[in-house]
């Protein structure tokens, strides 16, 4: 959003997609948004937030006969999705270390060959010009390694994720009463959970999780010193009471079931505790 | 010199400096090219080169009372000099983590406080929103106590390297006709040894003393790729015959005055079998 709102500023035209209640972008919108001097889609591949997966393969096809050049952010979706550029339609393509237990510090842009790029930086001629600085080569072979295996186990991991997953959910939605799933049930990332809890503050359920070693998150990580509401759950929601009482929880390659099960233990007992003394909940 | 060309370009004015035949700047020269307007002064605090000491702390005083913000490159001489801001007298202060032994990838910008600065990216909210992208804990950890380490040990440091390389400097000189040292025998850093030998070029001794297992280099490392003449040697020199034949040597902490004792026993060699085929080389 930012790198955009700041070529709004320098005098660019942009058009923001809508997004259903299900936090996916329709491929008719992208084509019925396109003009003539489109010159850049940027769709993110997954959400961050509520890992809501979105139709790239086919906005990739609807922009074929078009100008613009086609972007996605993967960086969510690396661990989990297919990443052949080719068939899905991609021009340029982000993702990160970070996400897929790489190097901290490392990410990547594919280009398309024939796309020109600037340079955001100037100094060394590294990186072709691209990108000035001495090259971290340990950090450069380990993304690339981390890529690799990621996308090697991907479906196997996938299948495990989404079984863990789903029973989370399921268990949330019975268990306490007046959560909700944010996104789609199934067109999500397999280790995404994001739910609005009404009648809590979900940075207090937060706090409580961390008191008994449980890490969870209230919208992205790169806001999270920001206590803002997550713009996110309000593009879906467009109500408070969600955004305030979302949570997010992220499944990595070492959770398992059991620790669902010790989730399930904790969490019913902070919302009581927390809807107790909240203004907001009406039993 | 890239980033203040990419400025120029839009539309800033820009002098260049120039040195003298010991690489060093002139602090009256300093004083003479500022303008009311003038908004920065970059000079580095070593040249990577030929390793030339500007004289910062002089540059600093004539800065006191200009708007002029007084940037400062300390890449190559944190391990080495003082890098007390205060008593430089800087407001910016670059300075990378692979020259002090730190983690490669990282590197810091001192900025004195009151002054603002503008990111060049736009993205996640880290670091006071001036540089997006999840924070590289460990590479900044690493990166701090590099910096201590160095400039804990740089003056007994220094001592140890000056005495190497004065003892280089002395055998090069004596023992190979028409050998000259760049830059001031003195006013230098402990680690850097830059000739020029005459007849030869200098890339073919980078690759026959690699053979022999001795890295040097010639111009930047930045720049290797290039096989560009070097504009700092071209900058003190006015003459190609220097610059194509110049070659950098830049001791470390794990060298000794043993190694230079085996360059020693392998460069005379070099150049004699390269001069012989030289058509540049009369003796």
């Amino acid at each position: 959003m930012n790198p955009i709102k700041f070529l709004e500023k320098q005098g660019c035209k942009v058009t923001y997609l809508d997004v259903g209640e299900d936090g996916v972008v329709k491929p008719e919108d992208v084509e019925k948004a396109l003009r003539p001097e489109t010159v850049l889609v940027s769709i993110m591949y997954a959400n961050n937030e509520i890992g809501a997966i979105q139709p790239i393969a086919e906005i990739g096809k609807i922009l074929k006969n078009h100008r613009a050049i086609f972007h996605t952010d993967a960086c969510q979706a690396a661990g989990y999705l297919n990443l052949d550029v080719e068939k899905l339609g991609i021009d340029l393509m982000t993702v990160n270390g970070s996400k897929i237990y790489g190097p901290k510090g490392t990410g990547f842009l594919y280009a398309k060959r024939g796309i020109r790029l600037k340079p955001l930086m100037h100094g060394g001629g590294q990186e072709a010009g691209l990108r000035p600085g001495t090259e971290n080569v340990p950090a450069i072979i380990g993304l690339s390694e981390a890529l690799a295996k990621v996308q090697k186990r991907r479906v196997k991991e996938s299948k495990r994720l989404i079984a863990i997953r789903d029973y989370f959910i399921k268990r949330l939605t019975k268990e306490i009463p007046k959560i909700f799933l944010n996104g789609h049930p199934k067109k999500r990332l397999p280790n995404n959970i994001n739910i609005s809890i009404l009648g809590v503050e979900g940075e207090s359920v937060v706090l409580y999780l961390d008191e008994a070693g449980i890490a969870c998150a209230t919208g992205s990580a790169c806001n999270s010193e920001k206590l803002e509401s997550s713009h996110v759950i309000m593009a879906i929601r467009n109500d408070y009471a969600y955004s305030h009482g979302s949570l997010r929880f992220t499944l990595g390659k070492d959770n398992t079931k059991k620790e669902i099960d010790y989730v399930m233990k904790v969490l019913p007992k902070v919302v009581e505790k927390l809807r107790k003394i909240s203004a907001t909940w009406q039993k």
